[in-house]
């Protein structure tokens, strides 16, 4: 076997068997593979594509480069829960209490923000004394006593993956259904849970724009999964507006905080409830998603939920007071309202007009507006601002008014929040005409034994 | 301007324009740009393509990376002649001392032989004392002196090719027409001719197997040419057996001796005809291809091209008596005869019977026999055996009988003989039933102002 073979069948056409697959993923991962060879294969797999089985041993191979984290230790059916990232997702920070105050362990490692999106250990560190970087050992101790940890990667979890991506990003690449599906699964895979809910998000500030890529991005990584031994469910969700009302760190554990007290936005709490919902179903506490609601809501009304996040918080040394009084977390400098008046004469069609709709948002730019005021980073090494965010009062279909409060946009530097207000202020359309609400949950697709 | 956005243009199926493809070539020829961003960027040709446009740009960027002849103290146009290379193809040596004898200059830079194809370089220094590394300076005077000189390539021609042409050949990006198209270019127009006539080979001992892929790399070729200010023609011709009867680097000097003295085989001297008529009419000595043929029978007819091929080998040093007595030349220990009988019984059909007709013959594989006999290199740094080859007594089309002697091995090694025989056998099929002669010339292109 060797690498210009393997480069040119794939060129041609042609299938990869398992052991080939392997051979690419071991020879690149320890360098006897050069850089010039895989990006010439990667090339060759965005043209040609990868059928499923490929797609499923790429991913294993890629699972198998690096440690699997051992969760035998922890008692009960372990799910995992992934989000293919957007602006505004707080939902891992709801839904995990939710589903330990009902007796379900949440095991999860969870990645920082990059880009538009955001990520739960950076949110998580909004919360004084919060530590998201923990021992194996202690991980596994908490989650069987309290029901939850949620943990940065610590574990050497698919190093292959790591490079490959690494090549991809600046070969054009990127942007190949089986290639982000191995990626993201074989990290999941690696992760050790016996299920996954995923939440493919889709539209303007999701990685993938259209409901039908995101379609098959979901149908791959479910065929993955399941090929893999696990109890799999993709949950298609909307992203052509940010999810909740918050935007940025600090402001998104005050909105998660708020969920758990039983006053969340609604399609963001629509979203939980299927995402958790469907948790306890894989978890196998219920047998059908219709019995699985119920649990959920009341999770919430009862303070359960709420109480359970308290106490993962406290576990993993956050100072849980804030929670409780949310006015002590640090204001920042600048406060600025947006005002309906604004977008109104931002637009042709309602320039001067007392009223109008919104009626589109590019979403990727709300989210690089938020990276603008600090609270996100371009490079992997950035420092970011936690107290820095977006708040909005009106989502798409809405009606906004001159005089109306549409939006707070929260700062410490003037100079950043005048960029990004100028990006902010340009992502949103308005018009005369009313639109219908979009939905919030597009497609639910099932792979289980 | 980036690499990445030009890969994902190409990758899209865009069209780059001049300046996009001069970064690219410069920027990967001085380093900035790194191999794996290079290799993704042809894997995208491959699959995109490039058109006659960007070829041309591709092939000036690549022209000019380095240094380019100066042919201008030649008097006279200036013709260039290449093959795209091929088994048996002593062409050069023929039509060069035709065309000098005529009084058109020939300034050739010639490449050493690579896998089973041979070069004109290893030839020449087949005979006693020829050089075929001189200076710049020396090359010009020789060419204005006797009307002739083939050397090696001292120049800096088109770097950029070199190094592109070498991460080609590992990352299963060579086969594109585009690519191939350029590469050779670009060293012909460094190479400073004011016309090129091309031998583009076809068949199962080229580069391109099929006559249609030969037209397209041919009409390439010429459009690059003729883009940059090149009178060109291209002729395809057959490459399905070997050229002449002889394949091996000192027995191929040999060969086109005989054929200057007028006992060239007929093929062989078909395509030296026409190739030496088309130099004739780029070089402006004659205005029609019909006027150009009685010139070139004429040179050789009076003896004045071998009595030039004489001056030119010994302006180079070589000894010409070896060509006047071609007994001075040293003999190979061994000489294995092949007769008829062996290949008829090779195959089903002939098997055990006393004649049989040649039908086939897989001409990469008599490459290969002569290199395995020790004429040829699978690398470039290999030593090479300048006294073995191959003689031929039979061409596709002939009848064979069991005791006629078919061919002729030459080897210096018995284990070498026995493997090269082995293959020499099996590129052969006979059958009972007769095939037409193929004609040795397919088709003519011609861009000229």
């Amino acid at each position: 076997m060797n690498t210009y073979d393997l480069i040119m069948k794939k060129r041609n056409g042609e299938i990869l068997d398992k052991e080939e697959i392997i051979y690419l993923v071991e020879g690149y991962t320890n360098g006897t593979i050069p850089d010039y060879q895989m990006s010439a294969f990667l090339m060759s797999v965005y043209f040609q594509g990868m059928n499923a089985e490929e797609t499923t041993n790429l991913t294993m191979a890629m699972a198998d480069s690096g440690d699997r984290l051992d969760l035998s230790g922890i008692n009960g059916r372990k799910v995992d829960k992934h989000s293919t990232g957007g602006v505004g997702d707080k939902t891992s920070l709801i839904v995990g209490p939710i589903l330990a105050s009902l007796g379900v362990p949440v095991a999860k490692m969870s990645g920082r923000g990059l880009g538009h999106t955001g990520g739960t250990i950076d949110k998580l560190e909004g919360i004084p004394g919060f530590q998201t970087s923990i021992s194996e050992e202690a991980f596994i101790k908490q989650v069987n006593d309290v029901g939850l940890a949620i943990v940065g990667q610590t574990a050497n979890l698919a190093p292959a993956d790591k490079k490959i991506y690494a090549l991809r990003d600046v070969t054009a690449t990127v942007d190949n259904i089986s290639l982000i599906a191995a990626s993201i699964m074989s990290k999941k895979l690696a992760a050790g849970a016996d299920g996954i809910v995923l939440d493919v998000k889709t539209g303007s500030g999701a990685f993938m724009k259209t409901l039908k890529d995101s379609k098959k991005l979901a149908e791959a990584m479910c065929e993955i999964g399941y090929m893999s031994g696990r109890d799999m469910t993709a949950v298609i969700t909307d992203m052509n507006e940010p999810l909740g009302n918050c935007v940025g760190n600090v402001l998104e554990v005050i909105e998660a905080v708020e969920c758990l007290k039983g006053n969340g936005e609604s399609r963001l709490m629509e979203v939980c409830r299927e995402l958790a919902a469907n948790m306890l179903v894989i978890a196998g506490k219920v047998d059908t998603i219709d019995s699985a609601y119920p649990l959920v809501s009341d999770a919430i009304e009862t303070g359960k939920a709420y109480e359970k996040m308290k106490e993962f918080v406290t576990a993993q040394g956050g100072d849980a007071s804030y929670l409780d009084d949310i006015t002590k977390f640090p204001q920042t400098a600048y406060e600025r309202v947006v005002t309906g008046g604004e977008l109104l004469d931002l637009c042709e069609e309602t320039k001067g007009l007392d009223t109008g709709y919104l009626v589109s948002c590019d979403n990727e730019e709300i989210g690089m507006a938020s990276l603008l005021l600090g609270g996100g980073r371009r490079t992997k090494d950035e420092v970011i601002d936690l107290s820095v965010g977006i708040r909005l009062n009106k989502h798409l279909g809405d009606s906004i008014s001159r005089d109306e409060e549409m939006a707070t946009l929260y700062a410490n530097d003037e100079d950043r929040l005048k960029e990004a207000l100028d990006r902010f202020l340009k992502a949103y359309k308005v018009s005369t005409s009313a639109i219908d609400k979009k939905s919030v949950i597009y497609d639910t697709i099932t792979r289980m034994k």
